[in-house]
């Protein structure tokens, strides 16, 4: 159908052509103005509490829709402040009543087309959850969320508070439109058409659920169902856009892009649509068991990364990175993905290397950033950590005077090393405008602990917090395999055992390997897996069967001694969780979430009764 | 009443008492054992999350009760894991199935006293906030919360549910009991009493209103009111105690002390009841106006942080911390606080000292040290400052080949000295066991980013994060007069303006004093008071008198001036705030509020009608 080709190749050049009035004529007379049902989805990217930016691009998105003639442009959930707020109305309500005087505005330029334009409403001492009705120059209508989520990972809902009575049915030229706010399926109305304004953040579980559900929900009332998210990132909530029609038989009708600001016009009774590839069409890794083969969320994962790496950076106005460059497998993810969502030019990477650092580890960090074009430097830590240990060992003669148990242990040089080198790049960061410096642990090494405090933890922007080992050698091989450059990463990276290169193994003379201080990655990321995915406990992990296992010999002592130190580590990093820079979540909103620190006392493997009666006997 | 006053007396000695015995039989003699009404208030600190260390206590205090014959024991909400537990129970469900074994075997002590245990329930693929009856060696019955906090600062009630439902009376020795959990004030059925079983921080707002409301439901329903509440701090919650009861007049009858574990036998049938000394019943502070008054809240202020020290250390099992000591205000009060919480033997301090410390600094800093009895050492930094500034040099050099845009301002440097410090400290918290460093940022600076990361605002734990700095000298003056020993603080800490001593005022030619950079401490203290307190904005402020305004001629230039730097740099130190270490919480739970980073770009100032329809007529 080449009418309809046109159409959205047109609308998809609109926004950065520069003969915008050609493009509006010619679609114009493509879509006959105010055709029944002609809907444009605004699938846009807000700043978070920014209400100037966001009208703005609203007021854009709703010009352009008048101007060809739709009938409706609907936007996604809260869009005019963006999602999530967290507490930020709570403390300043000055925002809420913002978006009153804003819309006011946005409303007068209204004539034919109606928007929806989801709000923060302050409304009888409370704040609502709400859509106004733009229409002819007004504010017509106010629809108001009737149910709240009762586990959001985010705080905004302890401020925002439902409203049983709104009505959500609105009639625009003749065609009765039910809206739906969020997860308010309750509906009883009959509508034409059912729009759902939502702002979901992206996850591999339940995206299938929730599009069978829509698509379900579509056929229970025989209408179309316009699904409009919103797209973009929030500190590390990431959303994937991906807005879609269902038709009234709960078939796929229209697709926006995943991870892009897009608008799409569509009109079910014209069968006028287009499904768009999609990372939730394309991928469905809600997994039963835990795998290696993380081949189906690959492009989900590396997307949600580098918007989240490009929005953090762009909505808090930095634009260059600086990092170690070690050799090793997550700094040089994070460069390749600091490279993607920031430009090569604003990128900068420092090998510091240590008399521990090996040779390959050397010339893997310059090949990488030769091979990604990437700002580089060598800056040696030695006359760094020569100084520190001398004065600390200055410092710990006084304090023994003082206070026994000294350690004498090497890891307070482990320490030093990596302190070091983020002075190094902290010192950077202050010295050279809009630069932030990156921290570069991963999941795995996260939920161990195996990070130093104020060093390779510390940064800025923390782009791989929440990727485990595992599913990191996976991206390195995709980013080789599916990036226009290909093999950007030395193969000895992802050949070699990671290590942090601090200390050397006494046992092998050669520095440590990270596997040999911890447990095998495969064995350290399934129970991760299973704890975020299964909320597994250690003893339902001690007796099932891990992959590990299928592949390895492994004795129930060995077993039950990488549980142990799992727990044991997981709960004394507890800390270090809580002063982790901003990270993209990518995965589960479980490493995000909040445990106290002092539950470090927390029994994972429980008692058996007879343990506990015991005890018990014993304290009277 | 001599008995009543022996009574008391014996309880407190018991459970430090080698002759628990004697005890018990005195009490058994004095209370006539399973008299109607007699109930044992057990306001507990918990371990969050520690079933067996909770369990523990739990059945100690069952002991008590039923070897002198109490019918009723009543422990505070959630006792058997601790509040709040945010989300560790969605991650960890193992917690609340060990719940029920031990509540099960701790039943079996029960024989003719009641008890009542606040515990994590899971039930029909929920988990409830529930209250277990233990009697007869069984669990006899569950009541469960029916409603709950729809603003709580916790996440716990994310993944706990309300049970509608359940019951809320029950009869012990013919006396019907109304049991009300949390906020459960929707109560519908007779009781004899009335017993509220919570977990309340503590706060100075709404104390007082609080306080009259529980007097006001004794009166309404004509009952006596017992309130019991938790005490102890979890993380940076502090629960103060000071559980209460009211006669059915809604006259407060006892009430037992704050921040103490404390074991409070009542009964109002008999009357018999104490009235201890507490902070709430002391203090009255929910004051309308901003003042510099600090004295009505300086006691609960001084118990709130030292049992939020003392606890976060005794329950993460760290005894020593190692901080510096600058000579300056912030640094100075830390080491009081950790000395009285922590014991002097436990607490070190180090002067580390730049070129730029005046001799008055290194002085004070010492003194204090000396009247405190705390380990005290000198270490320059100097060294450690020109390697690394050194070191960064080269790198710079390196870096301006690839980067525009070089500051080349003092600030580089001001953080190589922060940072140096720092590493000191950690190197110490390395070496020596069970040390955790100090971050010694006041509330007034970290609202405005006047901190170095990964320098003074990095450490384990930060005491006085949430303590404004006008807050911070009322302070100081205030534990020179009530500690037992007086005037340890040297006076000239107090005197002298506060300042980082990183840098050098080029317009003095002597160290840079904070408020000539930031603004007046008195202003700008009130401006963080009126947002936490008030909820107001920039244009209210601007046009409210503020306290400094009344002793100082400021113009609305000036004041226009340092309201837009307040809130610049509050919207830029978002970042700082969310790697803030753990720090107890003592005012409101503002400072504690998350609000995303990249919501950098509200505008705090709100625009008029007029300037928003313009801007929307300049972008169509």
């Amino acid at each position: 159908m080449a009418e309809t080709d046109r159409i959205f190749e047109l609308t998809e050049k609109y926004f950065t052509s520069q003969n915008k009035n050609e493009i509006e004529t010619e679609l114009k007379k493509l879509l006959s103005p105010y055709d029944k049902d002609s809907i444009g989805i605004a699938q846009m990217n807000p700043k978070v509490g920014d209400i100037e930016y966001n009208s703005r691009k609203i007021v854009q998105y709703i010009n352009f829709a008048q101007s060809i003639g739709l009938d409706l442009v609907v936007f996604p959930e809260l869009i005019l402040t963006g999602f999530p707020l967290e507490n930020s109305i709570e403390n300043h309500p000055i925002i809420a009543n913002e978006c009153i005087k804003w819309l006011n505005e946005i409303a007068k330029i209204t004539t034919k087309t109606t928007a929806l334009v989801g709000f923060v409403e302050p409304y009888e001492d409370k704040f609502h959850d709400s859509v106004a009705v733009l229409n002819g120059g007004k504010i017509t209508d106010v629809i108001r969320r009737k149910s709240l989520p009762n586990n959001s990972e985010f705080n905004d809902f302890n401020c925002i508070t439902t409203f049983n009575s709104s009505n959500n049915v609105i009639i625009v030229n003749g065609i009765k439109y039910g809206i739906l706010i969020g997860e308010d399926f309750d509906f009883e109305q009959n509508a034409d058409l059912i729009i759902n304004i939502c702002a979901v953040p992206t996850k591999i579980k339940n995206e299938q659920i929730k599009h069978s559900f829509m698509s379900s929900l579509a056929q229970k009332y025989s209408v179309p169902l316009v699904y409009v998210n919103q797209v973009g990132s929030i500190d590390g909530a990431s959303f994937d856009g991906t807005s879609r029609v269902f038709d009234k038989d709960g078939k796929l009708f229209a697709c926006a892009k995943s991870f892009e600001e897009q608008f799409l016009i569509v009109n079910p009774a014209k069968n006028l649509g287009k499904i768009y590839p999609s990372v939730i069409l394309s991928n469905n890794d809600n997994k039963s068991q835990f795998s290696l083969d993380y081949e189906p969320d690959m492009e989900r994962t590396y997307k949600t990364l580098v918007q989240g790496i490009k929005d953090y950076f762009g909505k808090t106005g930095f634009k260059r990175a600086v990092l170690g460059l070690s050799g090793g497998l997550d700094s040089t993810v994070c460069a390749v993905l600091l490279t993607d969502a920031l430009g090569k030019e604003n990128v900068f990477g420092v090998s510091m290397p240590s008399k521990i650092t090996s040779q390959t580890s050397k010339d893997d960090a310059q090949v990488l950033a030769q091979n990604l074009g990437i700002g580089f430097t060598i800056a040696p830590i030695k006359d760094m950590f020569d100084t520190t240990n001398n004065c600390l060992q200055n410092l710990f003669a006084d304090v023994e005077k003082h206070w026994d148990n000294r350690y004498k242990q090497s890891f307070t040089a482990d320490n030093i090393q990596a302190r070091s080198r983020a002075m190094f790049l902290w010192g950077v960061s202050n010295e050279f405008g809009n630069c932030l410096p990156i921290a570069t642990s991963d999941k795995s090494e996260a939920y161990m602990g195996y990070a130093t405090i104020n060093g390779d933890m510390s940064g800025g922007f923390a782009p791989i917090a929440d990727i485990t080992k595992t599913k990191l050698f996976a991206l390195a091989r995709w980013l080789n395999n599916n990036r226009e450059q290909k093999n950007a990463i030395p193969q000895s990276v992802i050949d070699k055992r990671p290590g942090a290169e601090l200390a050397i193994d006494p046992k092998t003379n050669k520095p440590l390997i990270a596997e040999d201080a911890l447990m095998p990655y495969e064995f350290l990321d399934e129970v991760i897996w299973r704890i975020e995915n299964k909320k597994e406990n250690y003893n339902v992990m001690l007796k099932s069967e891990f992959l590990y296992e299928k592949n390895h010999s492994v004795t129930k002592e060995q077993k039950t001694m990488w549980l142990d130190k799992f727990y044991r580590r997981m709960a004394t990093a507890l800390y270090k969780k809580s002063i982790m820079p901003p990270f993209v979540i990518v995965d589960s909103p479980s490493y995000n979430s909040k445990q106290p620190i002092t539950s470090c006392g927390v029994n994972y493997k429980g008692f058996e009764q007879k343990e506990i009666e015991q005890k018990i006997q014993q304290w009277l």
